[in-house]
């Protein structure tokens, strides 16, 4: 499978992967590597890598707990200390191997010790490969706000090996597979045609689905690296997504909902809204509703939890000037960036998604 | 006087100041503006600073503690907490007012708030007006290790107004004068001659000697902003004056040291390992020695700490492959970077110092 190499980052799949890996090695002169993993990467995905990787260079392992609850700055502080400790200088390379939380934490880190050294990210869940890792954003929560600090920089090559998928729980399958649903919502109706059509979708097309969803993301990241316009587009489905996942990651008598599970009935509700303002048509909507539905299931959001979502809302990123700005829909594969929506059709959209 | 404008940085002195920051305030559309401070900055600098910006816009006011052992990643942390309850977001901009430690530690919490909002750096110590708050570096100390956390990166503009220097003690003006020393000793054996002469500085005469430290600091940075290579003459003096400042601060039954206390020793011990390294003549030695303690006196360094501040070495930066690097003196103005230096003259260096 052919890499995807531009100005601001190169990602390479499957087989190329460690030859390209290989290769900067051979190049650059690294004085020693680093590889940041958790938990569960630590068991399921650094053997596979370690097996393939080819140097005489030293090489460390640093190891952090597993989970959003992890993603923070005290996690970066123990990183940092182990870097240091470990004899880490300028020259050194970070290799970033596991989920999100891994390769945002991890490239934060690589950003900004000493003042920035080299990493390579290494995604080993669907939700890492096909949006965490590419675009270079990285970073880490703040008392429970998602990616609050944080700073836009590309290391030296996203590795994509969807052997790594093997070893994924299906439920965190799927939560990644809300990424490539998105894809299709906010760039291609025909890509959203396949990839909704989940129930059919064989495991040995997923090489290719990943494929086409870096394309997707990389050609908004590139025209819009700094999050100006255009790239808000990612967006979609994430400003009541977010508020959502952080309100349940906040709620420890809440079950545990999935970053893609979030950003499923976020898609939803901000479908909705783009219905009430006349932007979507209702058949739409109800394909989309109906198709994300029959692939995720019903998180039941209690009408009690609404307005502390959306006080959440104004902590979100993307808001400035005290406006919720949500990206829209004008048609599937046709997003619409800020639009500003009043409350009560936010409120509105908690109770279609609650009926529906 | 003249503002020194370029790609990378823009900053302007005494009375374009103003101006200079309220056109800025005028062009963006700032949702916000944060003014961060220290107690000393709070008392002595914000009330006149405030006095003469004109504008609308709501400004809240952010204050750390005083001094480097504040220069921390939690000291950030509340500074991200802070912005964050009082509603800041993307385009809020965030003046950093004080000496090194804000603007160093301003400059990385606003180049990672949110992923990066705008700020301009208003040093008020003649350290940061020299030193800290030109050439884009910023960061915080880790484990009393100094600057491990940080990026590269250059905010809307510094702002200089030598009316601040009136607050300022004298020893604190002496250690930033020392920085002005080291241009002089990196650059331009003439400047040299100016500044060494210190008592016959006379006040008046500071505006124009901080322009010309400027000047030569932002020359260098423009060459080599990621400091590959030239930029690495800014660290004259500070490999063995870094390791020299660390080990007093992290020593509670030491006396306090400044930046340009630690530096100045540095200076003369790394013209040491230059003169033994036959690149600096022992005439030239003996007039920087000389020149130095007569401002600075001399401080006891027993021998029984040698050995812990060159283990202290090895977490600098500027080492790679478990190398210590220094930049030393092929003569007065013209540095070389690089110089791999063996463990027995750095001792000697000790001793010289003690013995001068």
């Amino acid at each position: 499978m052919q890499s995807i190499e531009n100005n601001a980052c190169s990602v390479h799949f499957n087989e190329n992967c460690y030859t390209s890996l290989n290769k900067l090695l051979k190049k650059n002169s690294f004085s020693s590597i680093f590889c940041l993993v958790d938990t569960n990467s630590s068991q399921y995905c650094l053997p596979i890598f370690l097996e393939k990787l080819s140097t005489t260079i030293k090489i460390e392992i640093i190891e952090i707990g597993s989970g959003e609850i992890f993603k923070t700055i005290e996690t970066c502080s123990e990183v940092w200390k182990a870097l240091s400790d470990l004899g880490a200088d300028r020259k050194s390379l970070l290799i970033n191997i596991g989920g999100g939380v891994v390769t945002d934490l991890g490239g934060f880190v690589a950003s900004t010790f000493k003042r920035g050294i080299a990493y390579v990210n290494v995604p080993t869940t669907l939700l890492a490969m096909v949006d965490a890792s590419v675009g270079g954003k990285t970073g880490v929560d703040l008392d429970g706000l998602k990616n609050q600090v944080g700073v836009i920089s590309n290391g030296e090559m996203v590795l994509i090996d969807s052997v790594f998928l093997n070893t994924l729980p299906a439920n965190q399958l799927k939560s990644g597979y809300a990424e490539i649903l998105k894809h299709g919502l906010i760039d291609d109706i025909n890509y959203w045609k396949l990839v909704s059509n989940f129930k059919s979708t064989k495991f040995n097309e997923i090489d290719e689905i990943i494929y086409q969803s870096v394309l997707i993301k990389n050609k908004v990241v590139l025209e819009d690296p700094y999050e100006n316009g255009l790239r808000k587009v990612l967006n979609f489905g994430h400003t009541l997504g977010h508020a959502i996942e952080t309100y349940f990651i906040n709620s420890t008598n809440l079950g545990e909902l999935l970053h893609g599970e979030a950003i499923v009935i976020g898609m939803i509700m901000e479908s909705f809204i783009s219905n009430k303002l006349k932007m979507l048509t209702y058949e739409d909507l109800k394909t989309i509703s109906q198709s994300l539905i029959e692939i995720y299931g019903k998180v039941s959001i209690s009408r009690e939890y609404e307005s502390d979502i959306i006080s959440l809302l104004k902590f979100d990123k993307k808001n400035s000037h005290g406006n919720i700005n949500f990206v829209l829909l004008n048609g599937i594969g046709k997003p619409k960036i800020d639009c500003n929506v009043p409350e009560n059709l936010i409120k509105e959209a908690f109770k279609f998604y609650n009926d529906f």
